[in-house]
């Protein structure tokens, strides 16, 4: 037992920092983002979150054709159900007061192993990414199925949300055997949020790591559990880790921002953090392509005697294309996230993401008002 | 008279903070939530607060029979009346502007020493654990009552809404001499919120320290009288003494933060900032068993001259299973409270208590927009 | 010109900071809180402030005999008209967007200094105390007047708020000069907030600070001036000053927070602060027998190129000594002030004002939630 | 790639701050507020923004008359039309829902040059003094043209919120080169924010510094692009690199804080900061004289693709006279601009905006309420 005191030091968000410009600019044309997991360039680096209500096969495929990715959840709809549309639809016209119980009932019915080797089919077969993901207990039975299956990436993740266990196996060995059962296809694991958790995760020999607690709109674990990280410090701390790494090894594994991202305001204070790509859900949710048809739940969300988090109504209010690239009329920042990280990264001067990296930040929390933020820069 | 300028030292509350999970987890059933006093082991570390909306016989009788404990207030209506439904039932249906001069009639009635006997008995009969509290000018008088009705634990509270005083022998002889007088019955006192009055308490002998002023949501301490003393910070300062003082006598005596606590994740952050244990009230006074009816208020309410808070309209919105045991289909925290805090000691790899004290907590304010917490971490 | 870059310090107010208690408290009753001025003991710590609305001879009469004392303003309403019932019915009456200019009228009439002996006889005929106050410019004038008529105290008066400026003078000989001429009438000066301007007033022989920018709600100098200081560190600021001037001359001159102070919480933090008493004006506006009738204005409402601050309805919501003494039913500390700030100082186990001022304060902001402070501490 | 962990330093804007008065004040008609440019002053060290609906020729024409100055936008409206009297009609008219695309329209015309000649000769004719701005890129262009048409001072104005990229060249000989091109025309560049990057622009030999993150309320920067510095920092940092450039070169450039001013409390800070003058546009816009008609907007708003920023409702809420030197009936601090510093700076004792420069500034939020600012100081 230690004798001193608790310690507590203070952590940051999006909403609490901006990015500070330098003297010299650039052109945005000549700002290079590309996202490199194992031996592959994603020219996005934003990928969709593993989550029932953003990405299915048909959504991974048409992320995959415009640069950028999305994981499907091996633990959710997409494996429990061959027909998903009347699950979907079902969810959708749900009354808000019936909508848990139907949620705890849908998830209630056993996964089907056969429908993970046919997801990936469907997804490869229409020339996509395969990019899956399971939680800890049952990578070691879907993760051969998956590789089997000619899958791409795997995804170990483990967030608080899931009210499930990382077992121990984590830690040490275990994650290092499925790196080499696994082979050549990438593993990402998650989801941490400090230094000596992320120095853990890269000895075992991962190719990328997820950073955040809960995966964003759809997580109230703050609330039930009190567990919780701001991003902005989560990004900072995790990419330390990965310089520190990179400094004694040679090898350079991306981090991935995963939660809270919503505008393009948000992503380009993750990347200036430290990150090499983002994970975000809830405005992949709210594209008229995505499965959820127009609203957006966490994987914590059915959980029988603790559920946190609710269905959210996003609406379908952008497509895939204007979301990632524009054009866009509206000026709060919530489309055209790929031409918004552009510009600020050329307003400071930097043309590569590693040259982001160094550019400054500060602390100046945006004022909320009326739900909106209002910038106190001027 | 110091010649040095007066220095404010920041504390932080519950809605400031945040737990960071580690990289390693556990599975919430192999976790253990003991809270030790004296000899007695409480699976469930929640003792429900000497109010008069929250505890009376029957109640603490339920309490014991889940593993927790309720403190019968000796100075309330249950000592001031033989039959006290209809005392319940007139408080419960008073209107707002009748209320305080009510409750100052009902509790100007003569304390009848006669059912400190009774109310000890009727709880020991019936099985439960007896635990009573008193203030300090009344302690002298009551404690040896209760010892001889056989009562398990005795509470000496001075909260700074009683408006009574602490006399001066709560630091000297006079509460070691209780202590002695009351032998193998444990001791707990308070409230206390800072390191050195932690350590004269523990150096009298006492058993437990209850930490917080005032007893939560009945309690307007702040604006009447400027006193306060956030419950994360005064946790963190007098586990502090509680540490310094095990490691120098080998005496481990538990903290008991009381107050504020609303929800799973509050629990979680007050254990995680070093108590053993927690008091609460208006979570107890809201299920249907507590014999408030629905309503809540604290014991300065009714002071003639300077009353402090107010009658609160609390509820009848859970029962006391799934208050503490869940299962629930609320989202926000407020029910499965014990679920809540094995989920959340689980997700940072703690499995008892004492581990749970050295998980990392930051500063990380939740931002509160229309009257829900929002996370700002994702 | 320095090439050191400007370092902005954090300062602190009343909602900001708590007090907090420690192992012993005492008796309410024991509790001293006179508050010496010259040769002078007022039993209540509370002035009240030279206001219009707040101070006429009746109201100073009223004042001293609850043990109090009022300000009466020199340059106001009192000795520029004989007969002031009309004025107050006027601007009592008159229509929002009418009244500034009403003002502006109002106040352009001349000075009577007739009016300025006819006062001070007024509230010594009826045993009053009589503390006057007046600007820099129009004290040379009017002290001798007062003098002559037997005033008790002096206040030279000078805030941002009525943009008249105070003289290089109040620097130097010229109130040392005053301060010799006035012989055994105290004189009380302000008003300041920092250390080094407290040092230079006290080292011309004055008999009291008031600290504070502005007379408080009736006052928006920060949005128009850009210029402010919260009060608990105006408050400690200038207390050091006076500790150290005390060390070194052995001369304590009382420090008097002005401004801002509207509930028992506020009070108590003032004198905790360092303050060995108070200027009010608002709590005193809304007393029935303030000459206000339910309204309240600061000086520079009337100022006809740069008005600052508005008529603000007070209301007439308790008499003066159910706000100084109670017994009240309310519930939010804005009744009983004397009883809130001993009893608080009983919490905090202090019998005088003297070791309230060694009592430990922490930065805890409350939390404003639609328009009602609700305490973070529980 | 450094191994270090990022750090975030403390920022802070105008509503966090407020300026502490000290024992000395003087009158204000004593106080000297010049603002010297090259070898010219400026009696009101107020400068219009160079935006469409702030500044046409008229407007300049009128502010050089009252001893300010105003920025004729060269990329806007009065270059792309001759007559611009229905294009203004048509934006203030516009429906809300129509008005991007609108602008987007009309800003998609091509500039006229003949019409920098014209525009500057109609100001020269009228007894003004010319100031134009253009964008880096632009510059090289229009700044010949500029010169052989009178014109008095020169900006070159890259705001993030122009989404245009400032070319390398204002970091080097370019803008070296371009000041000994214009000769005697003082040049003013930019927007910066930080230390370095003002040192470099200085070593250029520019005449003026402009400093802020986009233009005020027309701009959303922050939300896009994640971008934002807050004013006083931004204002006290780049100060100090005037300081220290002054120090080393005997040569005083004067910093102007451009974006977020709207009262005399914004304004008095801004200067206190270190500011020498001052650029807004959102309270000349509200001007009955502005060519916005009501409204007003910024040259990111009608970006094709990346729209930032609205077309916002000022209203014709006073004349540039009452904005500037009163008198006013308002007192929320939004007419008598100059009332108002002279006044602040005249509590502080200061008689010059050097001196003013010296006065110390706390932090101390104020806090907003349902819109309105409040003070905390009282």
């Amino acid at each position: 037992m230690s004798t001193n005191r608790k310690e507590l030091e203070r952590a940051w968000s999006f909403d609490d920092v901006a990015i500070v410009p330098g003297a010299v600019t650039t052109n945005p044309q000549l700002v290079e983002t590309k996202l490199k997991i194992g031996n592959h360039d994603f020219d996005v680096p934003i990928i969709a979150s593993g989550m029932d209500a953003v990405v299915d096969t048909k959504m991974a495929v048409s992320l995959s054709s415009l640069g950028s990715c999305g994981v499907l959840n091996l633990e959710g709809i997409q494996t429990r159900y061959r027909d998903t549309d009347e699950i979907f639809h079902s969810i959708a016209n749900a009354d808000d007061n019936e909508v848990t119980s139907l949620m705890q009932k849908i998830y209630s019915k056993n996964i089907d192993t056969s429908l993970i080797s046919q997801r990936i089919h469907d997804i490869k077969q229409a020339g996509g990414i395969a990019m899956v993901s399971a939680t800890p207990q049952l990578t070691k039975i879907f993760a051969p199925i998956a590789k089997e299956a000619g899958v791409d990436f795997f995804v170990v993740q483990s967030t608080v949300t899931t009210a499930n266990h990382v077992s121990r196996s984590l830690k040490g060995l275990k994650l290092k055997q499925l790196v080499q059962e696994m082979g050549s296809i990438p593993i990402l694991v998650g989801n941490t949020v400090d230094y000596s958790a992320t120095i853990e995760l890269l000895e075992t020999g991962v190719d990328g790591i997820l950073v955040g607690v809960g995966p964003g709109a759809a997580c109230t674990s703050r609330e039930v559990l009190g567990i919780g990280m701001p991003q902005v410090s989560a990004t900072i701390e995790t990419s330390h880790a990965r310089n520190v790494f990179f400094e004694k090894t040679g090898k350079y594994v991306p981090i991935i921002t995963d939660g809270g991202i919503r505008t393009g305001g948000d992503l380009s204070k993750a990347i200036c953090s430290g990150a090499d790509g983002v994970m975000i859900g809830s405005p992949f949710a709210s594209t008229i392509e995505a499965p959820g048809q127009g609203y957006h739940w966490g994987m914590a969300t059915p959980h029988t005697e603790l559920p946190r988090g609710t269905r959210v109504k996003v609406g379908q209010t952008h497509t895939l294309k204007s979301l990632l690239f524009g054009p866009t009329s509206l000026t709060n920042g919530t489309e055209n996230l790929m031409g918004a990280l552009k510009t600020s990264m050329a307003t400071c001067g930097a043309t590569t993401i590693e040259e982001f990296h160094s550019v400054r930040m500060i602390i100046a929390p945006a004022i909320k008002t009326e739900g909106k933020i209002y910038q106190i820069n001027n």
